[in-house]
């Protein structure tokens, strides 16, 4: 399958890092795919605990780690010069170091010449597989579910990989399908969507959830938001190429506005519902929404149900907190609407 | 401007191509832009004729000639051995070449020699300009008029350049805006919208049609369809990028199905000017359809106006043939709805 694919076990690199927050990434790998973990790695300085064993470049590779990945955003989004030299060990050792930051690796040239020396792979989550072909917008076999949002930063990736667990849980057949850098991290595989060439963009989510079996559904990480003024083409590029039987509305509770966009209001969850419909009928006549996932950090418990029982009313669909409340409801939607069991 | 700019006049270039079909190009550069052509120039074997007087690179250079454009598209999309030795004279006389082929001009290492010997460009008008900034959906000042399709190949960029002649020849203040190569080239700027990647679809739009004088119109070409299952997503960033306050549908008569996409029925004109309207109105509030463009070829005379009549009566708005009537009932129609003079 042409999208980038990532070799487990991980050691999860987060350097000299001291601020948790910068390193949303290892966290959200430790969080999802535990089993993949081996171990971290601080340098010098760093501090952010993920949990993990901590480990050496030489203990990871007697633990047989395939991959170093960078779990943590420098400020700049470049690889300060005082990790190099434990990259550099990893690679000689044969172990992939794989990153998403805003340096491309192989621009390196130590990193690029010790790749070239032991053949392990510079993986950069940033840059889409070549060759991908223009969308022919054929129906693929299996069912597919796709998150999509009032707004960037809404919790599309979270919600993907709670349906996917939760799925899981109950014996489905379930893949999450990483269409961004950190989901791909997360997922071991996927395409950077809003990375690909625009004439490209349907035919990279045709890629991203290829033919399947017919109970197996592909749980589709979603991008920005078809009503977003800066990246609402890579939204329906991503939404044509799903071609999703299924898709759940993510929200950010109290937004009112474009992040960073202060004069696009969001849309209605209403709207979207409808405008998701709209185009995603192109690719898929029976498209519909089961369900809205609200992050609703901001409200206290009490103000939480409240909102989410007066949108379910609204909007007749259920709706929850992914985080809070996990995807229950969703999912008992989902298997009556789709005749699951 | 962070465009792609060429240097007037031209020297066009159409090699060995012995068929007409195949020099579309070189033809459409003279039919919109001949004051900037002062010659043609075949090589062994070409037949082709574009009006243009015969030149060589000596006789160009004594013109003053700036840019040798590759007016034909080779079969397999390259550049024949047997161009290379006359592409290199004029690199070497500083002339610029231009051309939209598949192999990347710089990839040609005798070309990429003579350039950077004497200075000369390689211009590919398939490649974008670099650091294209993501949308910011701010409103600009000036007007715009974008060409929409029911499908790629609807007469779209025919129609933009004869809005852009009739309305100059009105004595409006008026720039036909180039998004596809072929445009790019007639325009002597543009930038190739469909190979920008994915995130900056419509900040590449915005940067296509910048703040201008507000009795300024942009006449911007448009690209491909919204209902397109694989270049929709470009279609939609242009039009969001584009900020249209007016639009003119492209139809080809008698097309039933996307061309390629046999599975896809065309939108009917009323559906592609609601749905045009709905994803508009994200960066304009008042974007609307002034006119519908038909290319009639397939149909008599007589055929003709019944159709181009029935379809004006059915939507209330004027349908024209662009190549067989002119835009007048167009033009017409925009200066009442926009009170122009």
């Amino acid at each position: 399958m042409k999208t980038i694919e990532l070799k487990a076990p991980y050691l999860i690199f987060i350097g000299d890092e001291t601020i948790d927050g910068f390193a949303k990434t290892g966290f959200g790998i430790v969080e999802w795919r535990r089993s993949l973990c081996k171990g971290q790695m601080n340098v010098e300085g760093g501090t952010v605990d993920l949990g993990l064993p901590p480990m050496t470049i030489k203990e990871a590779t007697e633990a047989n780690v395939k991959s170093l990945i960078i779990g943590t955003a420098a400020i700049g989004g470049g690889i300060p010069d005082i990790w190099i030299d434990t990259l550099v060990e990893a690679l000689l050792k044969g172990i992939d170091i794989v990153a998403g930051v805003h340096t491309r690796l192989k621009e390196i040239p130590r990193l690029r010449e010790a790749a070239e020396q032991s053949g392990a792979r510079l993986v950069d989550v940033r840059n889409p597989p070549e060759q991908i072909p223009v969308g022919n917008g054929k129906k693929r076999t299996g069912r597919r579910l796709l998150t999509v949002g009032t707004d960037c930063s809404s919790g599309k990736k979270y919600t993907a990989l709670a349906l996917e667990k939760d799925m899981k849980g109950r014996g489905m057949n379930v893949d999450f399908r990483a269409s961004g850098q950190t989901g791909i991290m997360i997922a071991g595989k996927g395409i950077p969507i809003d990375s690909v060439v625009a004439d490209f963009i349907s035919g990279a989510a045709e890629l991203l959830s290829p033919d399947n079996n017919p109970g197996h559904w592909d749980i589709i990480e979603g991008q920005g938001s078809i009503f977003h003024p800066g990246y609402g083409a890579v939204s329906m590029g991503l939404l044509v190429g799903s071609q999703p039987d299924a898709f759940v509305v993510c929200h950010e509770a109290n937004r009112k506005h474009m992040m960073g966009w202060d004069n696009f209001p969001l849309p209605t969850i209403r709207e979207l519902i409808e405008r998701t419909i709209q185009i995603g009928k192109l690719t898929n006549k029976e498209i519909r929404c089961v369900g809205v996932s609200v992050n609703t950090a901001q409200l206290t418990p009490e103000e939480r149900k409240k909102y989410l029982d007066n949108l379910s009313q609204k909007i007749g669909l259920p709706c929850v907190d992914s985080l809070k409340n996990g995807t229950k409801k969703i999912i008992d939607y989902l298997e009556i609407a789709f005749n699951i069991k």
